[in-house]
């Protein structure tokens, strides 16, 4: 496959560049009967839409989607789910120096040698509009799953080397600043950062995390379609994401068998975990606990400062790249990554109904 | 799928149990016309064999790989290459204790939770011996790029907080001490410390990190089959891995723009980067330079240590787990990862045979 | 998968229902660098046209495509091709009576059983309308081919019990009669034989016959993925399709091994066969003869006469059918029946770049 | 994909060549809790036996089958199941003859056309005894299917072209005859012509019908992976098969639409069908009346008569093709159709676990 197909299952399909006509997705192998409608899907475009903040993209987005079909008289009949967000704001502009050179940091290169050209104009399809997909998708998977008490949370905890003190916790903030922070102090102090590094003219990037609760116990699939595998190559595939953990991630690797370890304790019956260093999958399968998932996000790479690199031609030279860029990727990050988590478990989810004649029978059984 | 098939076009099916008949792998995909014999996969698998250090579990098993189809007269023929390791080793002792019980850190109880019971001898599916699929199948596709100039080199690059020393790196060391660390000295204060783990009856971590040298520019899909997202998943999916990271990973969140970019350069009409903080890899798809992985493997869960737990009635109870454990799983896991990159890339690079006109008039023009 | 995704490396994701807003399918896997334009669709667009004889839906549907990415400056990219066809013609009427019975040989019942209800608007997704994206599809797979000199012909060999003539075979005369046949005076006949199903208010099938020149030997893999079995599968997955045949079919059931092999013979130097029983495929892979493919395909269930069925209530009813109808379907399904031809033809192409170490050589070797 | 691996769910992964070590599959996505034992497997295996009868090659072979994995304490556990079954009558014969030409009929020029070369010893991979692996996991799925209380049934219709008399239809008398014919008569007529193919040194083909009973109402996804698509894409997949029908197949296409509809019957409050023309699907999904698939086998290509063809160098010449041939393929292919039929209903089953919330509510709901 050419890579814009994802879910094995709850199969999605994205398409679109950025300076196209729009921008879309088919989902394939949403259940019936999910009450749906457009409203759903706009509350997570929201999400991610540009020109909210000073530290985002000055670009101006309605990105209002559309269900073309799929559903019937407010339901999902199973049938497949297809949505558009149609471009409103392309810059005419002229694209004819960025056609001519590879921006560092940027897929300009390995497009060209990947396909022998490219589509230069906002980025084409490597651009960040392309998550436009990936979220209204997610708003499907995110749906579904809370009909099963299933529930996601992204946000930031870090910008630069400004982290979030996790004793200030609280989810209510998450919503109240631009980068999605869930501790406004540390908020404050990010807005500071990024706007230190706008006047240097640089950009930063920053740590995303995404907790899952309310998973059963019981998904993914041993060897190579562990729910943590499926999860990693689903946030890895978002653009500018470098680094991907579950649970302690890279501080698993400093411990000790004897602290890293979960112990296992039962109340009243129900069997649960004293701790969750883990992150809530143990050989590859949730164990009920709280799925736990960051991703490393790199800085922007248009920055306003010059740099050097190559033309089309082969000859070394300086650029300023001009234009609408987000100094700091990462608030608008986080929605994406909710969305390919919310898109993971729901996939994860369907591929295991079949795990046992138990179930089998329950379903199909006479 | 059930999650023991891996690619898409170099697909590896593999199967068995520690303390099961055999284990295996079926490969379906290899190209016709690759010379390829046992010794072949013998040396890799010879990499991942228990028994060969203080530091490995004293489980003696030859791990003498058969192969039982797809190779005619010293080639390939492109039909499935079935391999087949039997198991020798296996203690026919009392698992009684072990099936009444969740050790933490392990698989136990999500796959009781999954199956509702578990081959419990050994670990079953979920033991580590299930790598001996992986490992056979690496080492085809290893040939494979090996015949196209693609060379992977794995080692470890931490136990527990003892890092390598990078001034130090030497390649050649790699193989002449029981971690597989490129640095000698760092090897050295490894040994002291696991070796103070096993006193206190504990276990550690580490990192592994995999470099691939020899890829050309272009693979990789955009979107979902991102080079870095395949490599994410399928490395997450090696048992006690925790987190990946890509080229300088977490450390790229708290780097700036004008410092994360790679530099183009043109030096006689080839272009090249000054820097490789992307490890290897834009937009997904590879720049012809170096791909750089990174794993963070967590502490064996199997100690010495007393600990508490659940059994299956729901009391909480205290266990010690005997028998034979690696008091460090990360010079095991080396050869492993290397597999899995292995395979990542030989199907990517499948995969991206028909990514323009002009490769597809190569194959199937007039 | 929910069914609406076709193809391994030419992957194509349908969507859309008869009285939605739009129907259309987005590709992903088509090589870059191909010149494609909206044009190249229509025309295959236009030869499934409802309304263009007298034996056809008199629904007036432009069927206009609109392609929404994936092509810049008159060139594939390698990325997703999105097109859409917006519905115009929906007749606003009253669907209460057609939602509360199952129209006998429509998929009104087995729609309700699985998915719990359905969009009985006019079929919904079981309308002939789905193949809009199919054929769109097929028309981009058609023009791929087309630069490798494999070209596709689909026409219909019967019309109810009248067949052609082989000795009278026009392809030239396909496109000038409203059957699609290559033979003049069995299409005069097929109009007869309509005419009078028509005045009986009854509806009558058909045999579509495709074959495919240029095809290279080598095609198709062996097992499961077969060039005859992926095209089987292609055709029959086209609906009222109840039977597909490869050369000689069930005519070679009753035939002799002495008479149904095909003698290799050498001219010049070039293998070749004699006579082409096998259709153009050995062992499931391509000779390098003309590939053949027939489909039978039903009687239009949707009839004017009076017919007994069952209503939601489960009431022993009777029903008469209005609306526009097809009396023969056959005509409308021979482009769909190219486009699933060229589809698989286009996929199992793409899937076999990698069939040899020689193969990767040439598109990866340094 | 290469072609070896069958499935989506219910994954199998077939390998072997008929001369090499062993033949097996692997079974991957088989549901944990269904009893399984060898015998199960062997009853199937035992079915397509060679040796069994004048009709059938004398090779002698026990095709003695051994489960290598996936089974503990008599139950499927979740994860894979590696079945072996070791050759034992490889002649040691001298190949090189073989080697030399293309024998009409059979894969060796187009094998050689994909690979560049073939393992030509008793055909290699395109062999018959391919089929092993497919009766072996067909017995598995056919298991999971009796649980949930859908049976196959696959018997010859026709041997050239003596038919059954579907009057005298009759299951007990299907393991009575060598042909496995419902009709006794049918199958004595069936006899003398077979003996004389022999004694002409030549061979026939025939008709196989596969009947499945209990298949729930709901099986099947709309557009390309409707049941009948996948069964035909199934069944065309073995060796030898030309055509495929699904109910009344190409008989469909003559009949008018008002003879070939099913008319709908309630009968106390319980929907079925008057007549079965469908075959047991419409619109692509069961109806839960009986499923009807039929299969044209062409004549053994392998005849003794002497036969025109090619040799490796591009000359003309004679061939007399000596060895262990079956005159009639049909008898040995009849538990494979059931096997691919099996694997299909199976797979499909595992595909529409998810088809509806309420479906998923009942696995996962909280």
């Amino acid at each position: 496959m050419a890579g814009s197909i994802f879910g094995k299952h709850f199969c999605i399909s994205t398409w679109g560049e950025s300076h196209g006509k729009a921008i879309g997705v088919v989902v394939d192998g949403c259940p019936a009967g999910l009450p749906l409608s457009e409203e759903d899907i706009q509350a997570y475009l929201n999400r991610r839409r540009p020109g909210q903040s000073l530290y985002t993209t000055s670009r101006q987005e309605a990105d209002q989607v559309e269900i073309l079909s799929g559903i019937f008289e407010g339901k999902t009949t199973g049938t497949p789910i297809s949505m558009a967000v149609y471009n409103t704001s392309q810059r005419s502009g002229d694209y004819s120096e960025i056609a001519s050179y590879y921006r560092p940091g940027h897929a300009d290169y390995t497009f060209d040698q990947k396909y022998g050209f490219r589509d230069y104009r906002g980025g084409g399809r490597s651009s960040g509009r392309e998550t436009i997909g990936r979220v209204a998708a997610g708003a499907v998977a995110a749906k579904i799953l809370k009909e099963l008490g299933i529930e996601l949370c992204a946000y930031t905890c870090a910008v630069g080397d400004i982290e979030i003190d996790r004793e200030h916790f609280s989810r209510e903030e998450i919503g109240k600043n631009p980068f999605f922070m869930p501790d406004r102090e540390a908020a404050k102090r990010a807005a500071r950062y990024v706007q230190a590094c706008m006047e240097a003219r640089d950009s930063c990037g920053g740590v995303v995390e995404c907790v899952i609760t309310g998973v059963p116990a019981g998904l993914g699939e041993p060897c190579f379609d562990k729910l943590d595998a499926r999860l990693a190559g689903a946030v890895m595939s978002v653009g500018a994401v470098k680094g991907v953990e579950i649970g302690d991630g890279f501080a698993a690797a400093v411990a000790k068998g004897s602290t890293n370890n979960d112990v296992f304790v039962s109340r009243d019956g129900v069997i649960g975990k004293e701790t969750n260093h883990a992150g809530g999958i143990l050989g590859g399968i949730s164990d009920s606990s709280t799925v736990i998932v960051r991703a490393a996000v790199k800085p922007t790479p248009s920055i306003a400062a010059r740099q050097r690199t190559v033309n089309k031609d082969g000859e070394n030279i300086e650029i300023c790249i001009h234009g609408r860029h987000d100094p700091v990727i990462v608030p608008r990050a986080v929605v994406v990554i909710e969305a390919m988590a919310a898109l993971t478990v729901a996939d994860v989810l369907l591929d295991g109904m079949g795990a046992k004649m138990e179930h089998i029978q329950k379903i199909w059984g006479v």
